[in-house]
């Protein structure tokens, strides 16, 4: 069966002078695409009547659903209940359960209703209501032309709040399989490589289980998808293969971040992580706080970023400075030795490097880096060059780091081939 | 007379699956906004190429020029030669031009030309090229329809180098008003309150400038706009007057960024700085060091997440920290007076709050945050209370932490109205 499809009509000013990027629709899309359905085309106007009205008659035709996103908010730049009221050829009329809802979320604000809160009420003869729990604006839902059509407003986390209304009415109209999906969240394995080795796997491979990608920055996220639920034991198969063949860089299910997957880590053995950042900065101390509970297992972090620093902060001879400079092994051992005994943490990694623009020479390209991570009776250390722009290289190498820090304590593979390539 | 407007048409199945948020088109505007053009539609299909061929069809009709991004890649996806070839009536054709620059860019990668790069080499015949600098895919231009189609690749850091030319080409086709524009970068201040200010001024305010607004996290960026070159005077006048009425919060022209004008700013003095961070957790060091140049201005931060690394590495005394608590103004001034002396910086801030979620008490809600900010002899120190997320609440926290340094340099007002609002 081919998988259905519906069009997006996504409206407003913002959308189309490059002031607003529109994540919108790809929130839309991928909760679509768990439910089994496809968005076939997306159509973004302005808040032109006239454009608004020719496209979603375009759309109501050739589609059996069509999703507007946009234009639903108190002021006379919104029309979209207009103009879907008019392409229907119905009243806009006002609706005693919208005006309910907007009179309930004004004296909830402690304001009185004005014309504009009120024309939120106003919705095409014949709708049927979707529930906003987040704002004033209603979307509401009519059949038009023979396709359905679903408003929805423009604020991403009152979208959020609906999506999941809006995919069951969309299922029962498009009738989109319920597919059964699992994420899993990997580091430092690009998708032709995971490719290749599912490739690999060859006839093995349950065929009922499809395999997707999201590539995100520094993560790749792998989606398992089946369609129905006897095919669930075929989806944990093929999660145990990719576990044997790359399980090293599998962080763990949904939304896990490497930083979260380090800190549980930590947790689990009892233990307490320090950093001692040169060319990152504070961007890795910066990446273990972001996440809630960080304080459990990092309480001190050091931002070195000049020699003087890591003399006086990390105990580095100057010898050492001299002799090798900032950028090589023996500065990021002894960087991650007076991390270590300064802070009392249990592990920890150093890094040292030229981000650039600058900074280079002959031997020392910009991107090259060196890290040393572990504990202070079991350190290793490791150069590589990163290439890609100042942010790009930040980024990496951070992540890196933390990623050195959770194998080390898994006691996986501690050079998995990110480094061999990049080297 | 109105502003002329053409149409974007986006192609990719990642653009559909919701994998990839569309930045592109937003580039694209925002470039022909500053030409004096307007995109009036925007149309985004999958690698389909009866929809790539219908949507091109339709579009050529109705606009007097199309933009095409994506699917110029070396891959069987990738339809867009094919399509614009086909609707066109005309064959593709190798293009020596084309074949040179693939060659040359393989050759740079020591690897040989495959026929998926030399499909690249193909362009419908007619069509004139548009360079890319930065990668294999060339872009082209053909009329179709009596319209202007021109092709662009989709990764954004090829589009953005071939923006100038492709402005340039259909300036010349649309006729544009070339636009002259200032824009401002701001922190601390919002659209409305600018908003405010700027009606105040009533009938002084110079009526052929026109102000527009791009939020940024954590900045807000200004836009002066004047059509023609004689209205320069007009555009420098009302500079003037934004700067006397909220010059405090002005960074800077183009893209200033908060970080980037503080390290001018200390440079400026030849002055050094230091962080003493709890709550952020190495977020403002990392702010400093993603600016290239940062090494001049920035040797020491000091991410003291732990009460004992508040001991340890400052020199916080373990009676105030008992007396009044981590998050108070005796602990962030002990704080900032330890990082001030241990760095050897002139000038630092130390932050210590209460990110969230959890740590929160009766007189200290969730978001309450002490800074400290200044040099050992002319120090400052506010409590504030921000409301939002853990990483909404490091964000401002951090953002806020570098402009009270930049005031504090500059001799600004030190306490602006976001945080008497936040308080």
């Amino acid at each position: 069966m081919d998988t259905p499809q519906l069009a997006l009509l996504l409206t407003g000013n913002e959308l189309m002078s490059g002031d607003t990027v529109d994540s919108n629709s790809a929130l839309i899309a991928a909760h679509l695409g768990d439910a089994g359905m496809e968005v076939g085309e997306k159509c973004t106007v302005g808040d032109e009547p006239d454009k608004l009205l020719a496209s979603l008659d375009r759309l109501t035709r050739a589609y059996p659903a069509v999703v507007i996103n946009g234009g639903l908010g108190p002021t006379r730049d919104d029309l979209t209940s207009e103009v879907v009221a008019k392409l229907a050829g119905v009243a806009l009329v006002e609706n005693p359960e919208a005006l309910a809802h907007v009179e309930s979320w004004c004296s909830r604000r402690r304001i009185t209703p004005n014309p504009a809160n009120l024309k939120q009420a106003l919705v095409p003869q014949g709708s049927a209501l979707i529930d906003n729990p987040r704002g004033s604006a209603l979307g509401f839902a009519l059949e038009v032309n023979g396709c359905l059509v679903l408003t929805t407003p423009g604020v991403p986390s009152e979208l959020a709040a609906m999506m999941q209304e809006l995919v069951e009415k969309l299922g029962v109209q498009l009738g989109g399989t319920s597919r059964h999906i699992k994420r899993l969240q990997t580091f430092g394995i690009g998708e032709s490589s995971v490719e290749e080795r599912v490739k690999e796997f060859g006839a093995d491979w349950p065929d009922r289980v499809s395999l997707g990608f999201r590539a995100g920055m520094p993560q790749l996220e792998l989606k398992l998808s089946v369609d129905s639920e006897q095919d669930l034991p075929e989806q944990r198969h093929a999660m145990a293969m990719l576990d044997a063949a790359f399980g090293d860089h599998i962080l763990g299910e949904g939304d896990t971040r490497l930083a979260a997957r380090l800190q549980d880590v930590l947790r689990e053995q009892g233990k307490s992580m320090t950093t001692a950042e040169s060319c990152t900065g504070g961007l890795i101390a910066s990446m273990m706080t972001r996440e809630p509970g960080s304080s459990h297992v990092f309480g001190t972090g050091f931002v070195t970023y000049a020699n003087a620093a890591k003399q006086d902060q990390l105990g580095v001879p100057e010898t050492t400075l001299e002799t090798h400079g900032a950028v090589s092994e023996p500065v990021v051992v002894a960087m991650l030795r007076g991390a270590l005994s300064r802070s009392g943490a249990d592990i920890g990694v150093a890094v040292s490097g030229i981000a650039g623009p600058g900074g280079a020479s002959e031997d020392k390209p910009q991107g090259t880096v060196w890290l040393a991570w572990g504990t202070s009776e079991d350190l290793r250390t490791h150069c590589a060059v990163v290439s890609g722009s100042r942010s790009l290289f930040q980024n990496v190498v951070a992540a890196a780091g933390l990623d050195l820090l959770r194998r080390h304590l898994l006691q996986l593979p501690p050079l998995p081939h990110y480094f061999s390539r990049q080297a």
